[in-house]
């Protein structure tokens, strides 16, 4: 394995998670002494994300952008991390692409160094046999829900500024940036735990996060991304490609579909005991389309679309949320993606519900800027924790390992069995590039308040009767 | 007023519920002393349920049964009531008609002894100038959520048979019709309150009931019954009426639309703690569609449909009867009319969560079989109430109010200002007829513990700690 320098082969430095619509993938360039493998990875897996004139091999293999159901790298999400000294790029396709994406590692011969990986999502048993018979290599499962918890758990405990966000109010959609709205918290110094984990991949899991060890699934919905794509599909078959159907929504209007409450009662509607049901609401998505005429345009179904499945979530999070007793929902998941009208529809609805609550209880809908990748993330942490354990002593180089805590590779190897939130407790820092690696910018010094996490005695929401948790539907 | 045999005008035997999508009518017609309007009334309206060649005075406007939503008049709901002697019609249309039925009406000169009319749905103040306008006559809204539950309630404490049911396990789709698979229960002699309502139209409400008068909206959703109809026509623009679709989707296998859990994980999905997710259980709505090659025929695409539609709502309710500690789930509401797969993808739903619920408690999913009609029913017992005060004494004729109780007619008069609930507590028998006049049977003797409704002090669910209602989304 010549010139490993992180671990014994380069498969610890990817992190998969092929979900039944996308796959997900994350991967470490390290500067420091690439190996000839790692070094060829990167330079494939970068180049992915670019026209197929400037990477004619992608182009050989189909991975363009518009025959891709999300588009491919994710340039905005690349970070690089100061103390690693290497790059965290993501990247995605569709998973029904992965025997061309094998294919494509097979003739770029970057398997060689590559036994095992940790694996998450259904795609880990799919494809086993893909990646075993063409590769070599061994797809070792890991629980989806603990490797998103491991994922979220892991990069909020890092100093990452603008990572966790909260929307504030629509003021007017089409004259404003997703960016200009969404309003960063400073996650290393708030408690975020215990919180509703809503994850939109094709389906919705819905999950009580007590901590990075503490967590389950308590509920979720079939009505997800997935759901939006195939409707999609079926609806405006011109439309091949995610980025430019959530594009396309933000402009479209769709109360030529929707039916409101105004359009059945003229106004609001009153209830029992003064409470209203405002004139504005959506009263039944679609319903309107029931009375023929159905000449919609692309940007008012896909507004429709991302309306119904969005709103939906949002309310069987909201009863989740009750059930639990649990205020703050963080909603992740590649739906999420560029998908502004999906992250307003629920930041508005959320609102809506706490505002009419009787209780009063304040419901904070948050969403994370890397949201589709934490399970990739934690395969990716699983890998390097797999790693450190099985490649025998000799063999780890001390560029990695001296890192951890500057004694003596022996003392280091000891604390690499630890969890793997304690190995990076000790980096200082980390800096996000946006696409642009020359761009290096120190967003925040150390907080040693990153800790706190771990030591969070996960307090009950005070007045709230959790009833007890089942898997739902 | 000549004739009138009930009360003082025949608006008090019509009962109204106009939907943001369709109009439901009750009709209440007399074998005794019935006047030249209602007995015009009666002929047109069981005329709309007849072909264009058997009544051509409504083909005139244009009420064929492909042109309607749901068909027209449901001769299978309909009953002929011993005591009252006379005969319940159950009458459906699409709203945006409404003008069509007004002219009708108008033509018929069927209004002239009508002034007024208790009307339910947003339809009473969207139509309310139209009905001014053209025939004169005042529609008075009234609670759409408290018809619904007066009207479930009246017909749930007359001795009437066959009204509630739930559903057996599903064993061979194709060959068993959904009359094999209902299995009744007497409510008379079971104690329904408290119940979560799920009533369906348009959109979904879900309100808490404890007693007749008793009752909150805790929730609701804006995908229903409007959702599917106009996706069908979105997607299957070929089905003209709600009917034919949701025959169709009976034989529709949604394999090739819907993503299962097996499909991404090749079997069952283990979860923490040893529970699992079924193979067969649908991961993801239509995600399948999103992989291109959309040639779906019609009948697998309504199927995909209505599951989408029925599970979704099937778990809104779910959560919110956790949330109100309650067991009994009735679903009502036209959507669930001739749905053959929506009331078994609701039944093996809530067996599912049942039999996977940590707490094992037995939810219940029951239906019953005038399930889109308690809001016209429910105005058509306003009617009769606010005819009884309004109507001067002497314009009263005793071979109505003579049956109250044997007693004089001024006693009986008192009594007819009793709440609607004790009108009828004395009637005897009351017998359907499913479109055969003459098939009178009797199906059950007078039941004195009917009564017991009025005296149920709702007690709440042991073991369960209601938490605070409040409006969700």
């Amino acid at each position: 394995m010549a010139n490993a320098d992180w671990g014994g082969h380069s498969g610890s430095r990817l992190g998969l998670d092929i979900g039944g619509t996308l796959a997900k993938l994350v991967f470490f360039e390290s500067e420091v002494c690439p190996s000839w493998c790692t070094g060829r990875f990167a330079e494939v897996i970068k180049g992915l994300g670019k026209s197929k004139s400037e990477n004619p091999a992608s182009a050989d293999y189909g991975f363009s952008r518009q025959g891709s159901f999300w588009g491919e790298q994710e340039n905005e999400l690349c970070f690089y991390d100061e103390e690693l000294q290497g790059y965290f790029h993501f990247l995605c396709f569709r998973s029904e692409q992965m025997e061309r994406f094998v294919s494509l590692i097979a003739a770029q011969e970057l398997h060689h160094d590559i036994d095992e990986i940790f694996t998450t999502g259904g795609g880990a048993y799919k494809y086993a046999a893909l990646f075993s018979e063409h590769l070599g290599i061994t797809l070792k499962p890991v629980d989806e829900l603990g490797v998103v918890v491991k994922g979220i758990s892991w990069l909020l405990k890092r100093p990452i500024s603008d990572e966790v966000c909260w929307l504030g109010e629509e003021e007017n959609r089409t004259n404003k940036t997703f960016e200009s709205e969404c309003h960063f918290i400073d996650s290393s110094t708030n408690h975020l735990f215990p919180f509703i984990l809503v994850n939109i991949g094709s389906g919705v899991s819905i999950v009580r996060v007590d901590g990075t060890d503490k967590f389950e699934r308590v509920s979720g919905s079939a009505l997800g991304g997935g759901t939006f794509w195939g409707l999609c599909n079926l609806l405006c078959p011109d439309c091949k490609d995610f980025s430019e159907a959530s594009c396309k929504a933000v402009d479209g209007d769709s109360s030529s579909l929707n039916l409101t409450v105004e359009d059945i009662y003229g106004g609001d509607y009153e209830l029992e005991g003064g409470r209203k049901l405002p004139g504005s609401l959506v009263a039944s998505f679609f319903a309107k389309a029931g009375r023929g005429g159905n000449l919609h345009d692309d940007a008012a179904l896909l507004h429709a679309l991302i309306t119904m499945v969005s709103q939906n979530i949002c309310q069987i999070a909201f009863l989740n949320s009750r059930i639990q007793g649990v205020t703050k929902i963080v909603f992740t998941g590649n739906f999420l993606r560029q998908n502004q009208v999906a992250r307003q529809v629920i930041a508005t609805n959320m609102r809506r519900v706490t505002a009419t609550s009787q209780q009063g209880k304040q419901l904070q809908a948050l969403f994370l800027q890397h949201e589709g990748y934490f399970g990739a993330l934690g395969s990716f942490l699983h890998n390097v924790e797999g790693d450190m354990k099985r490649v025998p002593t000799c063999q780890r180089l001390p560029t990695f390992l001296g890192k951890l805590s500057g004694r003596s590779p022996k003392m280091a190897e000891r604390s690499a069995f630890q969890p793997i939130e304690f190995i990076f407790q000790r980096f200082q820092r980390c800096i996000r590039c946006f696409g642009n690696k020359k761009a290096h910018q120190t967003r925040k010094s150390t907080d040693t308040s990153a800790e706190k996490f771990t030591s969070v005695p996960f307090p009950k929401e005070s007045g709230h009767q959790p009833i007890a948790r089942e898997h739902a539907v």
